[in-house]
């Protein structure tokens, strides 16, 4: 039976000879009804042709299977891989994102936030800076925060610090003359925080010579390149004919620090050693396949939407329990050797 | 006048001495009200603290402000940076776009497409290929695809036509002896089938000694490297001492072929130009800056954006005046001229 308009409930309640209210029962709570009469109201629904409205089911019982996602830009490819892998949790999970791209516009944000909540959306996942974890906490929906400030909201992040100490590790293992990690400057309550704190506390600990140079690495290309070449003549300048092993901020950074050596001397020199952070595609492509500090991108964003899932299934129970302060989840880090510093 | 409970039509009925319906139409067409009762209904709103409920306005007028995006994957910056674009129009457009990853994956994609049909969204943007063009338009929503095949659907691509002749042409200026286009097996109704075909087209007409070369780079990094490696070879071989012009798919591919030929010379050899398509940020951020045609994704996102929004509202007209055949926009690629080919 061929339908030109919508089926609606009436309609079913007419064929069946059952109310309205069943037939809404039959969608919004079908074990309150017998098999038998399950059987029946599904029987008529393939008859009738019926085509769920899900806004419908989403007015009868407020789930509308939406998460939002908060993200500051698409440039880097951290970002774009986390989002690609928190995409593809659809499969498992069968929740849909909605996704808004932040650039730092913190009205823009806050409005679409506002837009989020009026279309009732179930949780939230936040990658951008802009507000503050006490003012998220405040929305009163679920929500889980990576690699950023996160004090008053749940949040999953890669093991930073660790990050940190494998990689001076690695760089101590090659017998270095000099230990370097260059940086952004970084407020102490970022996560990424403690790929800093971890470098320098096992230099301490291994009285390793080391220092810890802050630089402006936020802005655009060109400028990153200055600065970074000002860094290669400080540190020619410094330790001449040592062996420099040399930890930085992320994989773009660690790329543009190796192609401004090789173009120096037309290769990579015997008296330098790098490693990245991130295991971005770069790392891998780059003109000698650079030694990074892996994040496990993967599982971070698994467990970003399972730990916003739980949240989520909790509300929905008769009597929730909310959680009695944030849960922070701690994701390993893997280090990938590659030539920069096994040759 | 705080509430703890979400005021209702029925409140502000109540409130203001209006019918339910008379609620309704403020909400639905305002225009119907004359400007005073607007005005004591809009006042009542903020005296209740009335929070919309948008489920509830899509339920009275149908019109989600939602905007369904498939993209095949977000490993490619190309994929991200459109992604990025399009989100962007959030500002300008004020749609909120779900957006789904299909990595090929044909019944999880088409499952997707049915729920979002469910939650009626508005429109869609295509950039996968796994449904044809023909089966999407049958599921009579608003459509514009980007960078696929696009016979019964809306699309805005870059001219990649003229991107294969801006390429050759940079390339013939420089004298090059021969001229060399890489690229994967292309099927003749894909947009980026125009690469081949300008390049082609511009060597045959001004007689230039030319050759294209198909090598399957659709695959893995390491894959891909060795297709070039072999490529690279082939070249030496036939063009010794042959001054050779490279033309090469996109600039991932392109920064690939720097890398293995920089790190077989130490050096970017004399004997070679290279122009990579897409300007991607590792065209800049090469061992050596790569002269690319760039597609300008900026405009590409906001002409798919508009073109799909002008399809929406001619939908919400009282007569909407179907579209007679599929609308083509083609964006102009900007060439942009670095080391790889100006020394």
């Amino acid at each position: 039976m061929a339908q030109k308009k919508n089926v609606t409930f009436n309609d079913i309640a007419e064929y069946t000879h059952f109310s309205k209210t069943t037939i809404s029962r039959y969608f919004n709570n079908p074990d309150s009804l017998t098999l038998e009469n399950q059987a029946i109201i599904s029987d008529a629904l393939v008859k009738l042709n019926y085509k769920e409205n899900k806004v419908a089911r989403i007015l009868a019982n407020g789930k509308t299977e939406f998460i939002g996602i908060i993200i500051p830009s698409l440039y880097l490819h951290y970002f774009s891989e986390i989002l690609d892998q928190i995409l593809s949790t659809y499969e498992t999970f069968g929740y849909k994102f909605l996704v808004f791209v932040g650039n730092e516009k913190k009205e823009i944000e806050k409005q679409y936030i506002q837009e989020l909540l009026a279309y009732k959306i179930e949780g939230l996942i936040v990658l951008s800076h802009t507000l503050s974890s006490k003012s998220l906490a405040a929305l009163n929906i679920p929500i889980v925060s990576i690699e950023r400030e996160d004090e008053y909201i749940c949040s999953v992040n890669t093991d930073n610090y660790m990050g940190g100490v494998q990689a001076a590790g690695l760089l101590a293992s090659h017998d270095c003359d000099v230990l370097i990690h260059i940086n952004s400057p970084t407020p102490e309550n970022l996560p990424t925080y403690g790929r800093i704190k971890g470098f320098q506390d096992i230099c301490e600990k291994q009285h390793l010579n080391h220092q810890i140079i802050f630089r402006d690495l936020k802005v655009n290309y060109e400028s990153i390149q200055t600065q970074l070449s000002g860094v290669i003549d400080e540190l020619e300048q410094n330790y001449t004919g040592q062996k420099k092993g040399i930890f930085i901020s992320n994989d773009t950074h660690a790329n543009i620090f190796l192609n401004l050596l090789f173009r120096k001397y037309n290769m990579f020199p015997e008296d330098y050693l790098i490693v990245g952070f991130d295991n971005s595609p770069i790392s891998r492509e780059a003109i000698v396949p650079i030694s990074t500090v892996g994040q496990q991108i993967d599982k971070i964003a698994f467990e970003a939407v399972n730990l916003l899932v739980e949240q989520m299934n909790e509300r929905k129970k008769r009597r929730p329990v909310p959680l009695e302060k944030p849960i922070h989840k701690i994701i390993p880090p893997v280090l990938m050797r590659r030539e920069t510093t096994e040759r």
